[in-house]
């Protein structure tokens, strides 16, 4: 069998220029034109604009069998100009996926299977949600990454069994982007080969020409990030598969084609003009551009000459399929071990006996900090889970990050540690491209207070429902000395806000370890570990409830003493520690206090009724929460009446501990707030 | 009189390695080492790295008066890796800013003048706060068109009254992170010719070498922005001068100068370590570079000949105001206009009459968006106010944020309209940058949910407390066809949590006029005008309360009939217009409902109690919020027993209309909620 390296097209057989190739080209234009035109709303200059190049790629390079999109060995095509998601719909119709020109007629409608921008998920074919520019540049590095790492890992002499590549589809909105210039570098750096990206140079943005405000040589940029550049006539057919033949040859370095295109091609009037960008062509235009392609008027015309032509891609995608089904069943056969850890990978079945890694702590230990029992966790279970990997945005000595028994992707053999350098939105975009090979569970970490840099990846995350597990570091003022900067305040809360997001700040090294359990069986969306630089005590277990209660997302941790408590005292992390300091005194007082600890929001909410009710008992109305935050959102479990210590102001540069007792985080703020509660003085 | 331009230096004169420079190298040196290591904790490495470089800076080429830190036509000094704050304290006191040996000593402290990382505001001298990488680098780029700009809008021929350059000095991680690439592309793109940066190419991060994660060709790089760049050793202090000169006279283009350099210069053991960058040297070490440097034991030593030297800077620094303050003198005699509004400018006080440029909105004049009301008001006053400028991140026709009557920023004389390109978080560093002039007023727009992209920057600007102007559209899931990754749903919440950041989401047309006085009077922080991309009706103030009451965060927009309310509705946006129809049902239904409009929460927040009171009667607990997005925080103001119309999930693709009636924000489903509060059925 040919490698996916080896397998290209012949060129001189298309320099004839083919009719039935611009019957084809113009088949994906015209469903384009007429979906948006039927919306009365979306991108048609994308599609108009990039049907050649798509076409060649599609149909004489892209290796992918529109059956089965699940397959697990095929090429990727990543649309970054996710406004274009028209091109995307019609190829996806045009070559057989289960996307009907029913799907494509209900284009941006309630519940199609066509909206604005592409989802993941949503539609068969559609390998990552696009749309917020840069992100898709970065998802394919990520993915490029997955494929380094599986291949190294699976595959064995005669064996390629991990044998893909990525192709990207990138805007000058893409170019422009700080995300894809971070993952530019970052894909240079590791020399991912199996990248390959087709630039439309179009040089029209929203505002106009690029000459406004992008007048850099991109070409040269990624020499300098050490990429393969080419540059293509994008309608030269020929031209344009010898640079994909060119790409896929290169085997050191990630290779850019810069394809001179024109938005909106064949659009008499609006060819080369934003106005062909983010709005329909108009009942004037459209007709002009069905005759310059000599088109039909019926909408939606599929041509069956064409259709034919695109759909043999079902034949040779299942014929490139069964080859490797049947590679595969040989490679069972001689690594069966190998093939059961291919599924295990797939399925997210953890391997038997992984929790043996998992570090138990005692309070005689003494105190640690939550990152450094994280970072323990970390080298206790990633040996056993060679599914995981990741890194940190050059932090790792701080966030604990490194797990030294690993090696580093790409330098050592199946590394895994990722140097992400100081680049923490490629790092949130990588993790989901590694994310999308549904083999690979993710990790990324950084100051929490920088989250803010990645934010936009993370939403996309959440979005797509991807198992991929933050790591926040350095979680609340008592970072100290480094000042309001490095000081997360509203981070946390900000966190809290994006859907499906969990968010888990554990109160000791055992909740982290409980945290770490969660976020590991959680394979339908991200979580994000909220972590203390500064040392904590341990819990006693003894005195104190299990930390198991971590997965309940907030849990009696200590009860009062009388039974029925008439205080409730809410913490999260660190602060759950000044929580239990006041309940000591407290309760040597006599009053019958209760103190919570409530590490996540959204998994105590999805607990049922009676057991929030248990928890958080409607009658006890003097409340008190405590974290070292921003207050937003505390009032759902102590208003009215209850009192919040959190922190409405940026930080200060100062020993931690002297911050904390100045912004009012301590056991005496804690027990006056509660006797005010309790109307006591 | 010299320009800015020819005032370099006599590089022959360096050459012959003066034994003085190297005793003032060293005593910047040792302060950082003392300081770092008295507070145990800090970075030693690159303030002992970049010492040579900057001494080179500060005595030959800054034109400053470190008597008058606020003097206008001084040139800036960025230091973007923020985490070397004691090469800049250092600096300061020993060129005479306000900065003495105590606060040296106090580094690090609570309250000191000298905190983890350099904070605007905070310690005279410090142009801008940075830690955050990448944040100054882009700054400076902003501070680089506030120069452009100004010196076009007030210097006359001999007056050149705005004459000065911007240096700053940046690290790896600048380097790495997306920011500073949008930044540099802008900045080349423009040909920012007063930008001269250092680049401290160390080859050491936190993690190890870069040469783990970042390989790349930055220098090649730059070169494909349009920079003009050298590459110097960092300890030739001639060979920097002479670097320094030819940038200065590089007329066209934005200057990198790369430094070879070591981070930890000196020190034997941890020189080009990690080691040498977030943590003291320690007590072992520090002997060892006292002895290297020929250094006595004394902690904090200042020799008094350095000190001499170093001070000189403040008679050349004296002697240039002096010069500059006579020639403005003559300039006011000449242009007595142009005199005036410098003043202006700098106090922030706009022209009589500029409110004359308002629009006013009247309800027979149809449905308007708020982005088309707020883009109405920009054409209206923008031309009034020439302190004012900004642009979008290449969605200005979205947006509505391109005045027509003002040209393009270095296209056009006096231009004020920039074309940010698709680079929020540029934009975002860029904004902060011309705030800093402290001269004019930005705004800056793009898509709501791509706020994200810009948090970084949002965040540093509510924390240096700048007055910047975010103008975010498209700003619920009202947004439609464009789907999930287009409909802001957390933006609006994440952004209430930024601490000294007020949010507007004003109601209509008027309440948007009411917005833009609000933000352009707020000169002691940003402001973020929340808006939509739907038409809204414009509420008639014949029958409902006036759009003045914006200016109090939270009113009574419609009262109960009854006079006093049973039942309250909260909404802000333009679900305020869904609340008033749920009123008029109501009111027909004999229900007494009040509907309060609450644009901003922290506005409303800074009111008297007693007006809150009034507004938010304590004693009617039956209550509605209506808001297109997350609940949370809504709590504060509905808890118990209220109910919050919000969204707990991404939105879709649709049609607007749709999307916000599946999503149940309509006048029925306030009522249902409504009579839900009331107990009737």
């Amino acid at each position: 069998m040919k490698s996916a390296r080896e397998m290209t097209t012949d060129v001189e057989q298309m320099k004839e220029g083919d009719r039935l190739d611009q019957l084809c080209i113009n088949t994906i234009r015209m469903l384009a034109v007429d979906a948006v035109e039927q919306a009365r709303s979306g991108h048609p200059g994308l599609p108009m604009e990039a049907a050649d190049i798509a076409y060649v790629l599609w149909t004489r390079f892209l290796k992918h069998h529109p059956a089965n999109p699940q397959w697990p060995n095929r090429d990727r095509f990543v649309l970054s100009a996710g406004h274009g998601s028209m091109l995307l719909y019609a190829l996806l119709h045009l070559t057989g996926y289960e996307v009907s020109l029913e799907d494509i007629r209900q284009f941006r409608q309630w519940h199609s299977k066509t909206p604005g921008h592409p989802e993941y998920g949503l539609t068969p074919g559609v390998e990552t949600t696009t749309g917020p520019l840069g992100q898709g540049f970065s998802n394919a590095v990520g993915m490029a990454m997955a494929q380094e790492y599986l291949a190294e890992y699976f595959n064995r002499p005669g064996y390629p069994i991990v044998d893909y590549f990525i192709y990207a589809m990138v805007s000058d909105g893409d170019m422009m982007e700080g995300i894809s210039s971070e993952s530019a570098s970052m894909a240079g750096h590791l020399g991912l080969d199996r990248l390959v990206y087709l630039y439309l140079d179009n040089h029209v943005t929203i505002e106009g020409s690029t000459s406004l405000a992008f007048t850099e040589d991109v070409g040269k940029r990624f020499e300098a990030y050490g990429w393969h550049v080419q540059e293509v006539d994008g309608y030269d057919l020929p031209q344009i598969a010898s640079a994909l033949v060119a790409a896929k040859k290169e085997t050191k370095k990630p290779s850019l084609i810069i394809a001179r295109t024109h938005l909106g091609y064949g659009s008499p009037n609006k060819q080369d003009k934003a106005s062909a960008h983010g709005e329909p062509l108009g009942a004037e235009e459209v007709p002009l551009v069905r005759k310059r392609f000599d088109w039909p008027e019926a909408l939606f015309h599929v041509p069956e000459e064409a259709l034919a032509h695109l759909r043999r891609v079902m034949e040779t995608g299942r014929q490139k399929e069964e080859e490797w089904s049947s590679l595969f069943e040989s490679y069972a056969k001689d690594h069966p071990d190998l093939a059961s850890q291919w599924k295990a990978f797939h399925d997210k079945d953890w391997p038997e006996g992984w929790q043996e890694g998992l570090p138990n702590f005692e309070p005689d230990h003494g105190p640690i900090a939550t990152r450094s029992a994280s970072g323990k966790v970390l080298e206790g279970v990633a040996p056993k889970l060679p599914a995981l990997l990741g890194g940190s945005a050059d932090l790792a000595p701080s966030t604990k990050t490194y797990v030294k028994s690993l090696g580093v992707l790409k330098a050592d053999p199946c590394g895994r540690n990722v140097h992400f350098g100081i680049r923490e939105h490629a790092m949130g975009g990588i993790l989901n491209g590694m994310a999308l090979s549904q083999a690979l569970v993710p990790f990324g970490a950084t100051f929490l207070v920088f989250c803010d840099y990645m934010r936009p990846s993370i939403r996309l995350a959440a979005l797509m429902r991807l198992q991929v597990i933050y790591i926040f570091t350095h979680d609340s003022v008592a970072v100290g000395e480094d000042g309001p900067t490095h000081q997360p305040v509203e981070q946390v809360a900000a966190l809290r806000a994006i859907p499906n997001l969990v968010v888990l700040r554990p109160a000791d090294a055992n909740e982290t370890v409980f945290a770490w359990r969660f976020a590991l069986s959680r394979n339908d969306g991200p979580t994000a570990l909220i972590l203390t630089r500064q040392k904590l005590p341990v819990i006693d277990q003894g005195r104190f409830a299990s930390p198991e209660g971590l997965l309940r997302g907030g849990y009696v941790l200590a009860e009062a003493p009388q039974g029925t408590p008439e205080l409730l005292i809410l913490a999260t992390g660190s602060e759950v520690h000044i929580a239990l300091a006041a309940y000591e005194q407290l309760v040597k007082q006599g009053v019958a206090v209760r103190v919570v600890s409530m590490p996540s929001w959204e998994i105590f909410e999805a607990q049922d009724g009676s057991y929030r009710d248990e928890v958080l008992p409607a009658s006890v109305r003097a409340r008190v929460a405590v974290e070292a935050g921003v207050p937003m959102g505390w009032e759902r479990y102590v208003a009215p009446g209850g009192k919040i210590l959190g922190i409405e102001r940026f930080g200060a540069s100062a020993p931690g501990g002297i911050i904390l007792e100045k912004f009012g985080f301590t056991a005496e703020a804690v027990m006056a707030a509660a006797r005010q509660m309790l109307g006591k003085s």
